[in-house]
């Protein structure tokens, strides 16, 4: 990712842009064919002075005058003439930051297909693996772990498809001149945007988008999520790896430069880190809507750097945490034990459950509760306790609470979920 | 909105998944279609005290567990039995914030509606009315107001629509009991889980969404594009109503408590502080998708008063921008006053076109530039100077030099622009 | 807190302002002593519509000029006629702002004195309760409960400094009139400015600052430091607080709407999720800095909401975390099994460093790792293998060994970093 | 900046923080001085493969590792032995953060200077020099363009003053060892950690500081809020350099790549985007405070591109501002201009005041006001009207009416300001 959003990748794409114009104009006929091809022919980065291209883009605060400076020196005159023929920076700009876009969205929805291949294997492979559900990091009721991994599978998947819905619907190329009217081009100019649409393979849009950023802000927007999505997946891993939990662990984990023992989460820490930190420029996208009449003084030129940094952000964040699912080593023994530790208390709803069939739920809460509490003082089990209060053996038998204490037993539906999440996860990845 | 939004239409909404809940399950055979008849009878949050589980909610930091007790408290033992059964807090308040999100995007929506069809109005209404194209805050081009509010419209009606999609797919109904196995409901629970869906006309998800909060960003996001795109038009007619431009004004401006003279566009003022403010409840949101393993410990609390403010905020933006615009004072005189004073030297792209068609476009701009110079130095007209160049004058003509300095002829694509723009309007109007 | 920033609040501080302005005029001779006396006697806020001046701010994007109208509505015209002499809205409302923002800032640094000397009271108490130590949640070495709480206190302490330094310097008084020259008031302008900053207990600043906005932006900054400090306490209490490390409790753990046997962190939840919060208003209140030339046409008008949500998220942060720590029950035999199940295999840095004091760093980190490495695939202890390896023997006794995987004999400098803590606490609690 | 804040700037810092330890333990007696010397010696990026450690980095989340891996390995033995002694990965970077910030923050308070500087020049310069203060962007009362700057000017020295703060309090160094208790210093921690702080020049922190991030916070909100203030100028240049107000121009401004007369405000444009742009990372680390236990899982790493990047962006977007006004062309003539283009009524609020004191402020506002509307109506000059009400001429001669219609005579304490902006500045000038 970081090369494909290089000085270089963005100067590439401002060039291809030149290009696809050059050519789209040609196709039209507002520019002579030859002249359009020795532009395109032209339009390689590895001609042009990135460096100087930099310096001087300061002077106009963008860097397209001194691109076209370049490159308009760098035809002969009859070429020279019909370079940027009608358009204007911000069309060059927009539209190349649309292909910088989906280069990257391509590598991410890679990513993300990959993180949720990981996520199936997990969750099919660990269909019947108990454990320890835990909310408020408290144990809770027992799950499977391949329920765990069905939901980090679905939500990858859902991030996925967003993203690929904002490829087709919201990257779209940007010509409108110099003020939006497409001036420059007389009766042509729509004409050329579409012929332009066509050659980049972007969306024609019903008007130049200029100074209307929802598409930019939608962008950051569904690229944080799916950073965030990783960032789930690695807080999970990373509390689940703790050193008193120890359910899974990495294939690969870190040192320290200290402690030989240590066996680190460090995948997990780098795609929490990039997680995180893809939402600032995400919400910076957000506020930079307000873009001044034709062309905003400020808020447009602080788009580039943010969306190139969203990008590496929630690529780095998807690619790590694919590697981290595919290698994590997952200790069934550990999460038994833990799922022992609780012992039965766990069930407890499960008990409160078959017993609010016969008495109600706040009462069957009640005596739940009454036992739970004489187990703590008294440390006996929770089984002991329930078999000797009459309130609850005068409804369930001794065989009705061995069964509700049972925790494979109280799994409700989960396998179907799995199934389901299964079933949703291959529908989705058929080729777009 | 602040009423769709308040404690009372929380609790309410708390209380309308309580009732269909019970009802869902009384459709699939799990609770005694009287308890359920029952237990929907009693959920009017008028009966309850709104106060009191609000102190209460502290204690387990979420109101639901006082809410079942008031609930329970208040029903013969046999409807008693059967409240809140198998479900936890978080699918009560998770289906329930669908419902605020719900009843607040609708009223978003009919916002947008409304402001989408101000801006055709100005759009139809002001289609040739000249103005100057301004970028960077400085004129450019001559376009047309009505071009202008084509532009608001396009992206009025794409955050609209956006929205509609996000109502559509991603409200979703949630349940998935105490680790979102749905373990108390035995075979049952996705059969529950769907007539639920059905009951709150939300949609049905692949799997419980508990821990998986990408569409509560997506929400925040959404809604803060559209307040945004609401911002991006107050900022436009903050700046077209500066005293020096004075282009537009607001239909009830603004007093001050101690100029007299003063007519302040209020109404744009407070749309834009209300965008501006709501990329923060909606950046939160991004940030907040890290929820601990089944149920979070934190970021799950934080999004209930962080959705009611992008709600609020959104509203806020929404709603005054539609009533601004309504009333919008358009002065036609002063627009083309504004566009004279730049005079012909913003005709200079119009000119560059027409020369550069015949010499090339770096030659027509160097012509031009020179003119443009002698203009400013020897305060002459830039026709007169045009005509003096025989550079110029061995090219174009003056009655071709005459029509180029023309801006109502230099509008390019504008009136096509505008009938797309009404066009596509046209479209998404229709009734989801 | 609520109460301090409610509607009422803001209403009572703009009257304040009004009365204490009258005030300070008649000091220096502006206005007739009695008019004044009549003006401030008249600023009770509950004499006022407070729904009438909300629903008229809307006109002018601000309350005051509704709220003068009322005011002056409300006095003989000899005393009318002196009503907001000189001032415009803006000075009113931000010199409002400060005083509510010192009540808020009062309550918090109460709130955090209260927190720091729970802090306090822990570190002095578990100075010596041995506890594992955890870097990237991975036990990494020996701490006590006492130096973690040190940590707090002194992030507690720092926080509370900065609250006391912003209160002290940057909380001042605005009047600078209609456009900042303070031309109504003549040449008693800054007279008259000094005086108001006597009455109100306020900074007078270099020059008015309608437009310099960084007082707010950093009062926001700091409250959410603040927040910040707090939140990261509740993390650790609810990463301690887990089935499986169950160091600590909380002393009124919250209930489950459906678990009976749930003893949830809610306290700590509650910190966290305010904590989290307030990083949105800080971040938009840095965020909105760019006011337009003499009074900005939506950044300001964003402040207000944006410092009340923030000493709320704070307020609500600090204070909650006070009752939490205070109440928190700590389990020093859980601490030390959990230490004791790491075993061995912690202290190997302790082994490292004895060695590398004969050996070198490298060289004993080689040793020691092979050591680690040969206790996972045999399953014996540290010790045994240590002492079989005569790389280490030759360089270490028995009785080294023995010492040097003596958890509490590893502690370092920790108890003379608990009585830094705890000095550099005494000091700063002194009245400032 | 760039190159204050690039890979081998941080790779440099980090081996400073080494050599610095091995001369303080050196100084302490805890390494041998030889081997502290060799060490340092060795502690020059140069000689070390910065693109190895930053691909090694991955492995453990930080590259210290991977660094010490290399020092080690380049010297001998008895050097080797006492690499990074006692210390963590943490240590080493979080102290060396402390030393990329600190020169980014001398280069930035060197900006600041400058640009402080080129304010108190312009409200020198132009202290007399009237133009319309513009409050929400209406023209409200004659300022003048000295009395804009000297606002300007508090705010940038004011800016600079808690920089420097920030750089004397809380630059600090970090040691604490694998869990924060110098347990691997034994009895010498606390001695080392201040020989250290006086190696580095940091600040010795009461306790190692490595959850407890406040001072980072604190950093990136002090940054933000400097970028802030260099933006609000940039947004005043911006709306002063617009064409129909035309008061301000840059020195250089930039070129459009297609309209040939444009003459944008490039400057300005681009320290708006930064000054934007750094909320992002600075609203980040207010929100990275969240550190768990004694070392975080991603907050901690995700601080370090986040401190760069606030670096940057202010460091941007003061600089440029700097230029930007030490260049700026200030247009007299058309400040008058604009001022006597909303003529008398802009005079509005002066003839109140003067009737004001006659007659009451609210009976003041009514006569003036209903003036105004006569003016509107009628078309003829404010003072005109004045004079032919007998309810304003039985109060006001006209003679004190013409003079309450000079804005020359209505600037309040401008002057006053002036000077005393000038000489706060003159005294924060002096060398700290």
């Amino acid at each position: 990712m970081a090369q494909a959003v290089s000085d270089e990748a963005w100067l590439q794409a401002m060039l291809d842009v030149e290009a696809a114009l050059a050519r789209a104009q040609a196709a039209v006929g507002v520019v002579p064919r030859a002249a359009a091809e020795a532009i395109a022919a032209a339009c390689g980065a590895s001609r042009f002075d990135v460096a100087r291209i930099g310096q001087e883009a300061r002077r106009s605060a963008n860097p397209v005058p001194a691109l076209v400076r370049q490159l308009t020196s760098a035809l002969p005159a009859e070429a020279a003439a019909w370079v940027h023929w009608g358009a204007t920076s911000q069309d060059i700009l927009d539209s190349a930051m649309m292909l910088v876009a989906r280069r990257g969205l391509d590598l991410i929805t890679a990513d993300l297909a990959g993180l949720a291949a990981a996520c199936a294997g997990l969750a099919e492979r660990h269909r019947a693996t108990l454990m320890p559900g835990r909310t408020l990091l408290q144990q809770a009721l027992p799950i499977t772990f391949g329920l765990k991994a069905a939901g980090w599978l679905v939500a990858v998947d859902e991030a996925r498809v967003r993203l690929v819905e904002v490829r087709r619907q919201r990257l779209a190329v940007q010509l409108g001149g110099a003020a939006g009217t497409l001036a420059a081009l007389g009766e042509r100019g729509l004409e050329v945007a579409a012929a332009l649409a066509r050659e980049l393979r972007l969306a024609e849009p019903v008007l130049p988008w200029h100074t209307a950023r929802a598409r930019v802000a939608e962008l950051g927007a569904a690229l944080a999520v799916a950073a965030g999505v990783a960032g789930k997946i690695a807080l999970d891993v990373v509390l689940l790896a703790q050193t008193e939990v120890a359910e899974v662990s990495e294939g690969s984990p870190g040192g320290s430069s200290t402690l030989p023992q240590k066996r680190n989460p460090a995948a997990a820490v780098e795609v929490r880190a990039a997680a995180r930190s893809a939402v600032a420029p995400a919400g910076l996208l957000l506020g930079l809507m307000d873009h001044e009449q034709e062309r905003a003084a400020g808020s447009w030129q602080a788009e580039w750097p943010a969306l190139t940094e969203v990008l590496l952000l929630t690529s780095g964040a998807t690619g790590r945490a694919g590697e981290m699912l595919e290698q994590l080593v997952v200790d069934e023994e550990r999460m038994l034990a833990n799922l022992a530790q609780s012992g039965e208390p766990l069930m407890a709803e499960s008990v409160t459950m078959s017993l609010a069939a016969r008495v109600g739920r706040a009462r069957a809460l009640e005596l739940v509760g009454t036992s739970l509490q004489r187990v703590q003082s008294s440390r006996t089990s929770l089984r002991e306790e329930l078999l000797t209060d009459p309130g609850i053996t005068g409804h369930l038998s001794a065989a009705e609470i061995a069964e509700a204490l049972e925790p494979a037993a109280y799994l409700g539906s989960t396998s179907k979920m799995i199934d389901r999440a299964l079933a949703a996860h291959a529908q989705r990845s058929d080729p777009r």
